[in-house]
């Protein structure tokens, strides 16, 4: 088992790249997605709240653009050649008088690349209004939306990618295993939140050794009682009271590859109805690993979900997954398909997702979710292995 | 000393932004980024990887509007009444075929606000070029550039705000007390990160008692040797060598609001170049903290500090600092003004920055960094107190 990625494997994902860039009609993708940029090129840093960008050419190697201090960042971790490293003065950092887009044009134009159909990302956390406004008047090409258009391409893992979730998933089993032994009504949230992160980092191992831990894109979200209601509210230093649920929505990262998986607790004795509605839920989550199959799209998922669901009462629609893999804050999904009804999105080996089975009620909240692997045969693999019940503490 | 907001400070900072959007000629103004919404309502959640926003109309309250499983969230951590808080269905969540721009300029015109000129952060990275386009067409009122309106009203920090800082400035000293417990050539980089961040969370005390950590915007930057010469690389799994440098970029965080503080160590016995190198940088920072006086503009600051270098016969230009207080990632900063030679921004009491003493070489970097407040007299204040010197382990 090896995780790290040969030249054959970015040549490979490249070429995959380029193939769409044609069926799209772009000579050019610049793509500002940190997770597509380290895809395409091996690049890693926490630099993404400045402009940088991976622009891939018709022909020709890839260049990385970015910040000055950063450049030494790409030229180490990066398979590119110095000469396709190239930065911009450090003054149009932040300014309200210049904008970097200005700079990118100006290499664009310097390269032959700023004319005819050029792909930016739309739809980025990374990509501005303004950018957009700067670049746009500053090249006499076309931009053109080409949102997804890498990230389609990440969506079947291979056996490299694969070996960084399955060790993502060693570390998530692990933060699972702390979470048991230390989860008690009295417990602060910051200082669950620690020992959660602390062991994430920390890593596990495997029968290649041990390994350390990458940061996962998001932080721990570990609400309990009423604000377990609430789906994404963080940590606080108060105390969890005794005779609440509460969930654990995290995911370990080995070298920005994510296996996100929740689970629920109660603090306390849980009552009846929870019982009851852990039952439903993992029948549900039961019936969607099982339709999650290849040649299936992702809206059977969906349907089976929330068709299992139903036949015990409860009625939720909505998204319930998301492919997952390499992945930059704030978002650990890969923001292409979701599993819900309506998308049509065949399923295909090796894609994966986080199946999110949630439910948020008035009072508490009840998560199980599972990261899977489509197989070639038969229902998705679950790359982790963590009990589904709800646990009851103290 | 408290270190939350009550309601006057709320309507204070409203008032505040509305004399802003008046200046600007602004009836409506819609804020995306995280850190905007915090300080304009108290909302607090990581679901800013889906679109959301907080509009502030001219006159009455203002308006939450996200995804509807994070509505629940909003009630709970904004001083906003229920019927202030909306939500879209959530198909339009990462959807190809649906917008969720489209639902708030529903809202808008549901509201009145959907006409006149209408203010947006074009240049955030919660704000995008699809985001700007689809409200652009759906919306009859003309869309207007307000990046930093409300940034800028964060500037000078309430007394509450301010003890929020002290107390992520008590947890930053921790945090490097930590470091210089464990640093040692052998450990690995990912377990250094799980100290750092164990210890970030865990908290600290003060007058007031005991208090848990929050989350950093950015996760530690802890590069050694050759790697130290990027500013921007995480950490991995393989042990740090002796001999090599090291810097520690991290920040403690209490409720949002961050004390960031970087410290450089040498593995082994500094060299003499490294000796030389940190007592110039000590002098420099020495030199822009007593620069950073109330009346004096930012210029001045980077003025003092680039020209105690250059006395020392290092040419170093560019930013060396920015203003900090409440903040999400993927940034700490404020992204407002910035501490460069150009920048003209008038220094007032009670504004807080980030003073960036950095030095990349070739095959080391030097961080020697405060948090500062500007006094009313005299030189900047250091929030936190932690030992400049360059210090040697292993």
């Amino acid at each position: 088992m090896t995780t790290s990625f040969d030249d054959s494997e970015y040549a490979d994902r490249l070429a995959r790249v380029r193939a769409r860039m044609m069926e799209a009609d772009l000579e050019t993708l610049i793509t500002v997605d940190p997770s597509n940029m380290a895809w395409l090129t091996g690049y890693d840093g926490w630099s993404f709240y400045v402009h940088q960008a991976v622009i891939v050419p018709a022909s020709g190697d890839p260049v990385w653009w970015g910040r000055p201090m950063d450049a030494p960042g790409a030229v180490m971790t990066t398979w590119l050649s110095k000469d396709r490293v190239h930065s911009y003065p450090d003054e149009y950092v932040m300014s309200p008088h210049r904008h970097a887009m200005d700079d990118l044009a100006g290499l664009l134009a310097d390269y032959g690349w700023a004319r005819g159909r050029i792909g930016v990302e739309m739809e980025n956390y990374y990509y501005s209004a303004r950018a957009h406004s700067v670049l746009d008047a500053a090249v006499p090409g076309t931009l053109a939306d080409a949102t997804g258009l890498v990230n389609r391409c990440r969506a079947v893992k291979s056996p490299a990618e694969l070996a960084r979730m399955r060790r993502a998933a060693r570390i998530v089993e692990r933060m699972h295993v702390r979470i048991r032994e230390i989860m008690r009504p009295g417990l602060r949230g910051n200082e669950l939140a620690a020992e959660i992160t602390r062991t994430a980092l920390m890593g596990a191992e495997d029968e290649g050794g041990a390994f350390g831990g990458d940061y996962p894109a998001i932080v721990p979200l570990i609400p309990a009682g009423r604000e377990a209601s609430a789906a994404h509210l963080t940590w606080s230093d108060r105390p969890y009271p005794a005779d609440v649920g509460i969930f654990f929505e995290i995911a370990g990262c080995y070298r920005r590859y994510h296996a996100p998986l929740c689970r629920t607790a109660w603090l306390g004795r849980k009552p009846d109805n929870v019982r009851r509605a852990e039952a439903t839920m993992r029948e549900a989550v039961a019936a969607g690993i099982d339709a999650a199959r290849a040649g299936a799209v992702a809206g059977d998922v969906a349907r089976a979900f929330h068709g299992s669901l139903r036949r015990s009462g409860i009625e939720r629609l909505g998204r319930c997954g998301y492919p997952i893999g390499l992945s930059y804050p704030p978002d650990w999904g890969e923001r292409t398909f979701s599993i819900r009804e309506e998308d049509e999105t065949v399923l295909e080996p090796d894609m994966t997702f986080h199946f999110m089975g949630g439910l948020w009620q008035a009072d508490w909240g009840l998560e199980i979710t599972e990261s899977l692997r489509v197989r070639r045969d038969g229902p998705a693999e679950c790359l982790a292995n963590v009990p589904q019940e709800i646990f009851e503490c103290g």
